[in-house]
């Protein structure tokens, strides 16, 4: 039996889209009590004048983002520009559970973070995807987040792609090197940055693609995903393109088949991954997935189409980018983390239309 | 002490924007379970093709809504066109909470149902509105609804208009005679009725008015409330129009100030009605509500202005049509009816950006 | 006969939407050529790299927006911040046809200038609102442009409200001192400014009012140019709101009508105000304005109706801010200055869907 | 030297979305004189009911859509759903340019079309893309038109499509049996059909992908005209997505490179095969397509980069779906099949933001 208990949790960052988000899910976890709102520029305001859908913490105080607010929590989020939370964490006590929903933690590789971030790679954390096959053996990276203390929490563009092709891969039905992922994001994965083309003006009525060629930062980290799940090398071309929409993420991946897979093998692998996962469904045959099926929820809406004559697996996902994006799956691992139930705080249907 | 106990609930109506909404939120009410969702068109099919948001429904059978398939239950939520939910609720048992999203028994008026609806009047239930001041004196609605089997949920439209402004003719500060009000609503406040004007091409980035000259249906109810509040017979010129958002209602409401009024007696009374209600929040001075703050949730924000230039008191509130505006007043409305904790399922905040 | 001629014109501000939009539309102008594009923190780049959809100007160098650049040139157009134009204009020409894009020389009144502005008022040249009844006789802003060399253009909010309400008080048919003016408005017309309201994620999906109670800085232009419809002073209530639209204005005004006041009578100073005029258009009765219709266009789209009930008139009005509202108003007057067409570089339709 | 010559012009399916955009652009040609406006279910009404926003034809009546009313014309424009323009243009006398903005006439595979469409081929007619390379050696598809009498205008997604691609394929640079394409389009790609999935509050804040798998009718169309470019056969993936915009489509096309292309090598391709049209725009290195630099224009837009980790080319292509994708390339074509100069009544620039 889980004892009745009650976490304090900080978070720092609580001012932008992501902390705002891990904000409204914590506000509705069981479990989780927040202690302290944290920010930089904005500290000293209340937090009702800078994130004014959360009613319910619209008297707090946003404290600057030192160590030494956000020590003495059982948890600590932080939601920062990469770069910013390495430093942070480091002066965390060991104890303290830390949820990194910034990419500094994300990568393996030191050559891969200082190729496509410039700066010194800080460490690898477990990896904050439950449901992602980290082995061609059905593995799942869920077994590797009991007990952990520290945590990186995915990228948006990364869950998507991952949970969309690992299956595939993992059984080994498509080639891991002929991959081809065009993913649609709403305007919120870019953040509260004041840029022109982030406008309203700009954005709405309008797409757009942007880092074409290999050269978006969550690149590596997708090939590092799909790369435990298919137990080789994963090669990949990523396209991001920014879509009219607040939220969600839609990602279209293709692979090339291996010569007699059939939809139905394909179909079948889906299942075994994903069948009895509380988030990521396979839709029946037919539906396909839309942004606003999943948005503001942790769920993954999920299909799939063999096409013979292009000999290319399609799978569709589509996320919130900053619920199971990034928010909620710093919830749904810290819940594995700490004991709890899976789902707690992220019960939650999307919101529609 | 309340009795841990389950009610029973059917949703007729299931495959609407109301009657989705409701399932939304009963989905996350602890005392309240789902048993039967029930529609017409689409009665056989499963719940997850109508609404994909709904993953934890989506293998649910949608049922013809018939008084037989509705009968049985603890609650019945009606989201029906007007004119449908009382031919249906009256051959529903007495003991059953019924409660009517549609317009069928909000009005008083015989003649203005006539005037408005061109049908029989109905009769008139309980007005699930629990924050509206119904007399000069401070009482609310909130005092009529324990107990009731029978409970009207407010028009979207008015739900704004009526919080708007009541407190102010509550408390004698403006005319009742010279009253406007503008509303803006996104497009889910017109169904999912298949006409030209509501596709998405006509809609995106565009916004135009209808209903004007006072022929909205709003209209007289809009009246009836305020007039509840006044203590006597109120008039308004009210304009619909149709905003290029899912979801939301931006009301500007204005009256002509009675003479010598100042900001600080109309802001006293605004704190009066509604301080320490867990839905109604006044906003900090210079702070103007969004409907962005209050999307997917039961709360409204609300602002005022006192120009004494115009001689007008200006208000401004923001709702979500589907939430406060319909299925969580109705859940509101009926967690007073059974006794439960009137916020019951209705704690999320505001889902932004 | 016209002589075929072609004058010069430099747009200062070119990098901003009005800008933009005074050279989108000389791009189609057959009497104008653009000779230069000033800007000033994007000096020295290529047009193409700040305002892509001008396709024919992609390869323009912008040079800076000094006095020295804009002069020797037949026309120069001013899109810039407020208090801006003035210091500009001084040092131009006298013979140089100037229009001012921003609010400098709008007013009459110093002292409203002083009040809203905070400023020293710069004076007030000719009003660039051709249709515009300027006294309860029937006249027209329009006689007063032949000849200028300079010239302000309207503010985009007034547009829509003096073409509004204009006839219904130079007619005497609604009161000066009762009227409420509501607008809503695409974001472009906040400009190009980079503030956390106005990025993408924030204004898609939700609406927020501002300049509540007064505030606006548009009120007194309105005032001032229903005034001169009315031949008295007027007092209005003005609340404007952010749609979730990129262009477009739709403004809802009502006025109390005077007593016996019939919608016949209304709409026939409607019809005597406009009829004839190629930009404004009273809509068949039973259609009421949309944005769309008129977006990218200088047309503008009217509808009326009286509202016994409410006693009130209320006037629809749908424009471009962008074209009828800023771009579009000031190349129609420059037509007239010049002795052109009204309608050279006009003639577009509106883009709809 | 052109003679000085109005044709005379029918439009049939005006109150669609396409034939209101082929409407909008004839209103500004300077050369043809719009006769004739058709429609089947709204034959009666005045077409400002219909296509409000262009307000140059408010009055003119909407006539049935028969061949006796389209004869007599100069040009005749069918935007009609496939099937039904192949039955009325052949009532049509030989003399008549016939412009089908419908797919009755894009495939020269008649079992293609049996294929992808289930009826009979109606025929192959000159296909209406001018800048498109249709062999190898630099030929495009302009020569095939002066003097046309039947034009069939191609498909929207293979505008984008055909000319991402063509280039590269025509100079050997990527393999023809390894590309993937995916694309985004406006919901007015969908036509004016009132289906749920279409309204307003289903398409705003929201993508979804549709016809996956190869089941998307103008994949064999852009097989096609690839072919032409390649000289042999082509073999694609295609996926379409569902935009919240109105307007506009954003292609990302891939293919897979030949061992040792470079990015100067392809750059030069593209160069060699656009340099100097008047519509097709490869931007300068660095800047992206987005569609409102081309919305309401026949411009494109284009960008492209070779990414050697993945080995693929990235082309990206923006175009707005009604102009360029539809009554653009009509009017385009119909200029080159009358020997005006190609640009006639297509100068406008982009409309943004």
């Amino acid at each position: 039996m889980v004892e009745p208990m009650t976490y304090t949790a900080a978070v720092s960052g609580a001012t932008g889209y992501a902390g705002g988000e891990v904000l409204r899910l914590l506000c509705g976890h069981p479990d989780i009590e927040i202690a302290t709102v944290a920010a930089h520029s904005s500290a000293g305001q209340k937090l009702g004048a800078l994130q004014p859908h959360l009613h319910a913490l619209a008297d707090r105080d946003v404290v600057e983002s030192t160590a030494q607010n956000l020590t003495g929590h059982d948890v600590v989020f932080l939601a920062l520009p990469h770069g910013q939370s390495a430093a942070l964490a480091e002066q965390l006590p060991a104890g303290t559970v830390v949820i990194d929903a910034g990419a500094d933690h994300r990568l393996e590789s030191a050559e891969a973070w200082g190729a496509f971030y410039g700066s010194d790679h800080a460490g690898t954390w477990p990896y904050g995807l439950p449901e992602l096959l980290v082995d061609p053996n059905g593995r799942k990276q869920r077994e590797n987040l009991p007990g952990a203390t520290r945590i990186a929490v995915p990228g948006c563009y990364p869950t998507g792609s991952l949970l969309a092709l690992a299956p595939a891969l993992a059984a080994g039905l498509v080639s891991p090197q002929d991959i081809v992922i065009v993913s649609a994001s709403g305007t919120s994965g870019a953040g509260k940055a004041l840029k022109p083309h982030l406008l309203g003006a700009e954005t709405m009525g309008g797409m757009s693609p942007y880092g074409v060629g290999g050269g978006h930062r969550h690149t590596p980290e997708i090939e590092q995903g799909l790369g435990w799940a298919a137990g080789e090398g994963v090669r990949i071309s990523f396209t991001p393109t920014l879509a009219p929409m607040p939220r969600g993420i839609l990602t279209t991946a293709t692979a090339a088949l291996r010569p007699g897979t059939t939809e139905e093998a394909v179909r079948e692998a889906y299942r075994a991954a994903y069948d009895g996962e509380p988030f990521v469904h396979l839709l029946p045959e037919g539906q396909w997935p839309t942004t606003k099926s999943v948005q503001a929820s942790n769920h993954v809406a999920l299909q799939l189409a063999v096409d013979p004559h292009a000999g290319r697996l399609v799978v569709s996902a589509a996320i919130d980018n900053l619920t199971k994006g990034t928010a909620g799956a710093a919830v749904q691992s810290l819940n594995l983390a700490l004991g709890l139930p899976e789902t707690s705080g992220l019960a939650a249907q999307g919101v529609a239309p």
